[in-house]
């Protein structure tokens, strides 16, 4: 049987052995759901890359490029990762540059030693764990979290996942036990659960309360967007 | 008010300003509730050091040597850390030296930058808390985890004193929320809910059913072990 394990935090990536394995890679507070949005409209491609002036480079080409730091749009950028940024009438047919504060590097991260690497969010949960199960590779689910560490909903995300898998797949690890508890605990109100968490403070007054919400939705998309060479594009 | 946040792992200590904190280091299964067992039986210090040749270095001298390497006594010293090897008889008026897995390193760790060094375990839960509160000080409650990464028997004892806490200190990272709501979800039965954690297997294999046991105990201990300099004493 194939296992399952949550990666908490990127910082602790180094622990596992993904040779073998799908990552997920998740940042639901926005840049996975945002990825996922996006891909689903009909975006041709998603570029995500590490540093502001990696996206600033891609200027004066055909691109859009979406640049955040701290949750915030960077200044001179087309938009940064809000998912109503990412509606078929903005992003169909065209190839997105994007940088975010954890979920692009996460990836990055991933990439460099996974044998394949997904983007999951509430958004594409249902496709994501039937292509888990369709496959039957060992899995990581690799929160992005906040500047490095643990964060709430990434980890509740990981837990929806590892649940939904959990009859399927050898749950391997304390962190995926952890995250699938919390999860089953709080599902039926994760709006609510998430006032407790810190970057939701951070989320208030950043005054995104509709992205929170938009980014709480299940299954309103079916497409998995994978990360292949540059660019993450439709599976 | 001051904060309170808990460090899943202590690859994860850099993210944390702690140069005002004080750090509680919880290795639950079983080098901090041995410390705080053999502190509570008379013990003249207990000499944390990180590596089997550095513990080896004291032979022959008036100590007690004791290391552990992933679960086990190492061969050729006195003992590891079973709690029942920190029994009045054996340890009142002695000096140990002692390292383990991932416990002792924690403590170096946390020593380096932290404004105190103490040491918890369910053993001393309450005597923690009310030094916590008396104290008024920032705390961070550092999970020593197992080879790097999250365990349940730590953060749930990290949840513990976090909840205990919530009412006097400012409740400052989502690890602290996840921790108290696992800890509030299965405090009536931690033995069977540590039959989930993958430490658990380790121990089933290593035959020291008896010791989780004993770890898991509340309150049987007053004295809270505290670290100066090269030592751990009786604060």
């Amino acid at each position: 049987m194939p296992k399952v394990e949550v990666c908490l935090t990127p910082e602790l990536l180094h622990l596992y052995d993904i040779s073998e394995s799908i990552v997920v890679v998740i940042d639901i507070l926005r840049a996975t759901s945002s990825i996922t949005y996006g891909i689903e409209n009909g975006a041709i491609a998603i570029i995500p890359v590490k540093s502001v002036e990696d996206c600033a480079a891609y200027q004066g080409k055909d691109y859009l490029l979406a640049a955040e730091r701290n949750g915030e749009v960077v200044e001179g950028f087309d938009f940064g990762n809000s998912p109503f940024s990412y509606s078929a009438e903005k992003v169909k047919d065209k190839t997105i540059v994007l940088t975010t504060t954890n979920g692009t590097k996460a990836m990055r991260m991933a990439q460099e030693r996974a044998k394949q690497v997904i983007v999951g969010s509430f958004l594409n949960l249902n496709s994501i764990c039937n292509y888990l199960k369709q496959e039957q590779k060992n899995v990581l689910l690799l929160c992005a979290g906040w500047k490095g560490n643990f964060n709430l909903e990434d980890t509740l995300f990981a837990g929806a996942v590892a649940n939904n898998l959990k009859n399927n797949f050898d749950i391997a690890d304390d962190a995926s036990v952890a995250a699938i508890d919390l999860y089953t605990l709080v599902e039926d109100n994760l709006r609510a659960y998430l006032n407790k968490s810190s970057h939701s403070h951070r989320l208030v007054k950043l005054n995104i309360e509709d992205d929170v919400q938009f980014c709480l939705q299940k299954d309103i998309c079916t497409q998995i967007p994978i990360l292949i060479g540059e660019s993450i594009i439709k599976l």
